[in-house]
Order: C-alpha cells, then structure tokens, then sequence
C-alpha cells in the first residue's frame, strides 16, 4: 500500500476517533461497565505458534512496558526485532509456553532503566557504563558497553489469578561504540571484543539481579539474563545473544554462564561458502532469470552451533502490475520447494517500492509454503 | 524493513548480479543449454489457489505484458489491483482455472494501445477517446471515457502444446476525466455518469473486438470484454467492473451485457448503515481499546448483489517494539474471529512507519486465520 495513502488514512481515523468514545461503550454506561472490569486479567486466546507466549490482557488494555519504546535506540530494527523475540526464545529455557504467560517488563521503569544506562560518575552511582576517563580517541576511552536493558515478565496461572512466576532481562552490548568527539559531530567507532563484551555483561547481569532482588514484588522468582551482541548499524542481519545464565532461589547472583553458539550472516554476502549458501546460489539464479529485468534476491540465515536453524528471504523487485506478481509468487514458491534446503522454517518477502508485495512461509518440517498476494 | 536499507540492499545486489551470468549457467556450455530450452514452454506447478490460474512461462521467462506497466496509469494503486484480479475474476466466469492457463496480453501491443487511447482525429482515426471539441469547460468539453486498456491471453494445453483459448480485455473507464486547462496547470475534473460510462464502454468494446478479429493469430477463439469504473483519486477503495459481455463464434461484436452490481466500500467511512458496519465497529472499538495510544483500522468492503463477497481490515499503528506487536496481533485475530462476519474471506493487515508489520487472512468457508508477524 502506497505509504501517503496511509498516512492520509491514520490521519483521518485519528480525527474520527477522537470525536468518539475509544472505548465503543455506551457513554451512560461507562462507570458500570468500568467497576465490572476493574478485576478482569484475562489472556489472549490465541496463541501465534509454539513460538510465541499467550499475552497478558489486564482490564482490557495490553501492559506497555515500563521502558516502553526502549528497544527504539539500538542500532537498526534488525537488532530491535532481534533482541525481542531473541530474549522471548532465551525465556522458553526456563519458562515454557503452555503454563507461562507473556506480560512486558513491569519492575524496571524508564527512570531506574536510564539511570543503569548511564556512566558510573560521583552523581550517578548505580551507572552500570564506565565513568568518563577524559579521553576522545577510539581505543583509549572508555566505550559505552552497555547499550540497553531489556526487561520480560513471564506470569503463571493459579485459581484464575495470575502471579510472576519468572523474568528474563535482556542486556544488549555495543560490539561497536558509535560516539562523537563534540555534539552533532562526525562519527567515530570504539571497537569491543567479543571477550571484553561477554566479561563486562556478565559483571552488569549480577549487578542488576541483586538490585532486582531488592525490588518490591520480585522476592525470589528466577531470573534468567542474556547477553545479545548488537551488529553493526550497516548490518543487513540483526545480532544474536551469545551467553545465557539464570539466578534461581533468591540467589544475588547468576549462576554458571552458558554460551550460545548463535550467527546470523547474510546470503549471498557471506564470505565462506557452504551447502546452503549454494542453495541459495540456485535460488537466486533462477528467480532472476525469471523477469527480463533483474530482482534484488538476499537471506538472512540464522544459525546454531554452525546448524541452519532458520532463513528468511527477501525479493526486490519492481512492481508493473498484479498479475505479474501473482505469477511471480507461484513461480518463487515452486523454485524455494525445489532449491531451498528442506525442513527448516523459511519465510520469503516479495517487497517492491509500494511495500510487501506477497509473502510465502513455510514451517519446521513442512513442505509446502502458505502463500500470500496482497491486494 | 526499513526502505533505506532495502535500497541499499537492491543497489548491492544489482551491482553484484552485473557481475555473474543472470542464467546461473556455466557460460561454457550456455549454447547447448539455450537450444535445449528453445522450444521450452512450461507452466508454474503451483496454483496459489482457485481464485488463480497457473501461468505460463516460456523458455524459462516470464512473457510480460505487450503493454507492461500501462496500469500504472490508473487513479490509484488500488484501482490497478481491482482492475488487474478484477479481469481474471470476470475471466473465470468462461475460463475455468483448471483447464486454462494465464499469459499476460501478447496480441495489443504499446502502439497499438496508445493509438486507440488517445482522442479520434484526422491523423489518429483509430482513437477510441472523442475527438477534442475544443471546448475546455469541465461540462462543455469531451472528456477522456476510457482511461486503459488491459488485455489477458487464456491459453489451453493439447499434447504438451498450449495454444490460444480465450482472450479477455478490460477497458478502464473515468467516471471523473481528470484534466488541466493548461500544462501544468490546475487539476479540473468532469464527471461522467455511470450511462453515458457504459454507453460508450459498450461501443468501444465492438469496436475493439472487431479489431481484434482482424488480428493475426486470434481467428474466432472467445473474446470477453469487462467495463471497468475507476474510483476517484483520493478513494480508499479500488473501482469495480459494471458490465461484461463474450464474444464467441469469432463474432465481431459482443453478445448480451451482463451487468454486474459490483460496489466496494470503506468501513467506517460509508455512510448507510448495515450489519456489517456494525460489526465492523465494534471490532474496531475493541482494537482501539487495546492500547493506551490509538490504532487507525479501517476496511474495503467488496459486495456483489448486495451481499458482502470479502473484507480487507487495514489497521496502522505505531510500532514501539517487537513484543507489543505479537501481542496486539494476538489480540487481533481474536477479535476478529468473534466481531468480523463469519464465512467470508478476510484479510487483515497491520501496518506502521518500517512497513507491514503483520498479516492475517481467513479463506471463505473457515474459521481460523492464518496468522504472520514478520521479524
């Protein structure tokens, strides 16, 4: 859909709604209705996949995090998406989908958030980032390690009432520090290694379970941290988490570190070859070959312990008409059968200057693909 | 995805394309290979659905349109789609999905399209538009009645052959001829009844049809002939077809006209109140309600005689994280299943600034809905 016509469309319902009652309730009614629902905690039916928690609904509304829009700052919306779900992922070690509820993070506000965020200094004690030693050059300041906090709460049911059965924080670490020597300067890099990333985030994870310890509410359910190493802000991928320890019985501090052997990489971008990058090569192939005129064609492989565990394809091409679309998508649905390697979930976007154009996606284990031309 | 890095992505990717042979074929035996596909005419093995035919690729290609791109010319992207799926709805009313297969127009090429475009005159004799009377008045002049011409090829299979089985062609119609007085000047507009539209839709689609009977490699195979009324520009909704007729026998005129009360609307921006708009509303209510801040949802409604065929919820909405919207599209499908009408297809969309978001969709006849959140 053209994005001016959506934006024309979000600003006349906006001015709609606002004459009348978002609640769609009856205005008379409305104090009634209110004291009905003031008890009411209730979850969403309907659960996405395996993947996903069921998510806490309370009086009606959804709880926003506390930190709410916090993700906004990492370094794209690939590491955003990553971070979220990659956490939501992490939790089902510890907390599982058929008894745990999903609810945003409740016990860390944007004001405690941003005072960990910040450097460690006389006047911000609990800054969980270096103090600021007086350097501006890459490798002799002190780089931001800690770029955001991430907070999940995971709830379980009994008699009707719901009760915080676990929380999973998320730290998301600079790989690279994006800095400026003066405001609205040029940008400089402070490159961290993997090893003094993963030694400062497993310092902050026990700082912030001890602090969470002491926060009202959490007494002694399991706290489960992860460590997410952010890509680069040019990365086509997003990050991954690469170490996950949990906190059980009250414990003030983690308990042993467990890495994650986690990669995303790029196809055809990749520079060592493989099977699937070969795969891909094919796919690729034959799906330009299609059209005189040439699409764009990349995948973002995920892998664990070096085993593709998930791919997801994006087409570029230029929109003439929707038939030539629909033709498209059968012929690339056909093409990921054959080429694609089988039994891991791919998910493949066809996006043109007007948005996403059609979208195949098959799951772990499936052969065929639903298929989708929006119209 | 961001629309910069899908720039970036295309502009890479085209760069590395220029490099590699488009064939993926080793361009050591590229001669033998090329004769071998030379009499290759094939189809795409998968039928996105019944609503689709399988389409024709020829020596491994796609055979775009003679006039590709010419439906970029309507009022709107969502004209071009009604007018495009429209024609092949209409198609199958004489071509059955199963038996026929789908080729863009092969037999109207560019030339020929704008030569009977453009207005009557001493030098276009063949123009299909008035002749300029001079006149600049919006209810004095002669206003453009057909604004496009679309043309698809139904071929049948016999012994591995497919020849020619039935052509349809859709002619585009102004029900508002959008005009300057001078270049670049002011837009006018001049209305044209929805009588006078199909009067001279009516005429046109003889003359068109006697044309194409003169064309070489058409003969007396079943022309149908869909008139199509645009919406104005700044609709939500896409236009319908009105009337259709066949031309069978190698006849050089169309037989009857069926008229076809085909309408779409925009919920809840519609101003007669229906059943449907109620159940509309209260599903948007309790969407709203979800979050603190407010969704824009509005729907295209697509009736045929009255009765509502299909739906298509647009729902926009700020993204504040990737956890906020499993949730809400969770929450969604729910509400959905409970306050949309029952058995008909639905298609629902959640869409903010990075693009769409999720997506929902519901066959005619079933309860559940396909869901997908892309990440």
């Amino acid at each position: 859909m053209n994005r001016k016509i959506i934006a024309t469309l979000a600003a006349t319902i906006f001015l709609l709604s606002a004459c009348s009652d978002p609640t769609g309730e009856d205005t008379g009614t409305k104090t009634i209705v209110t004291s009905e629902k003031a008890d009411t905690t209730t979850t969403t039916n309907n659960q996405l996949s395996d993947d996903y928690y069921k998510t806490m609904i309370t009086n009606g509304n959804y709880q926003v995090s506390k930190t709410r829009g916090s993700t906004l700052g990492l370094n794209s919306n690939f590491n955003l998406k990553a971070f979220e779900t990659g956490l939501m992922s992490l939790s089902q070690l510890h907390f599982n989908t058929e008894d745990y509820y999903f609810q945003e993070g409740q016990y860390i506000d944007s004001t405690t958030a941003n005072t960990w965020l910040r450097r460690a200094s006389k006047e911000n004690p609990d800054g969980l980032n270096p103090e600021d030693n007086g350097k501006i050059e890459p490798n002799e300041r002190n780089p931001y390690y800690l770029n955001s906090i991430l907070e999940q709460d995971y709830m379980i049911k009994k008699d009707d009432k719901f009760t915080l059965g676990g929380i999973s924080i998320g730290l998301s670490m600079n790989a690279i520090d994006y800095y400026q020597k003066v405001a609205f300067g040029a940008d400089y890099e402070t490159k961290i290694s993997r090893d003094e990333l993963l030694k400062q985030g497993k310092e902050m994870a026990n700082k912030i379970v001890q602090r969470l310890r002491e926060t009202q509410g959490i007494g002694d359910i399991p706290i489960t941290v992860g460590i997410f190493e952010q890509s680069p802000k040019d990365s086509l991928a997003g990050g991954s988490f690469i170490a996950e320890a949990i906190s059980e019985k009250g414990d003030t501090k983690v308990g042993e570190w467990k890495e994650l052997n986690q990669e995303k990489v790029i196809f055809p971008l990749v520079d060592k070859t493989s099977n699937e990058l070969t795969s891909f090569e094919n796919f690729k192939s034959e799906v330009e070959y299609f059209f005189p005129n040439l699409s764009g064609v990349t995948a973002e492989a995920s892998y664990t312990n070096d085993q593709l565990m998930k791919m997801k394809v994006t087409i570029t091409t230029q929109f003439y008409g929707e038939s030539e679309m629909i033709g498209f998508t059968q012929y690339v649905t056909e093409k990921a059968v054959t080429f694609l390697p089988p039994a891991i979930p791919i998910e493949i976007t066809i996006e043109s200057i007007n948005g996403t154009e059609a979208f195949m996606a098959r799951k772990a284990g499936e052969t065929a693909f639903i298929t989708h031309v929006f119209d």
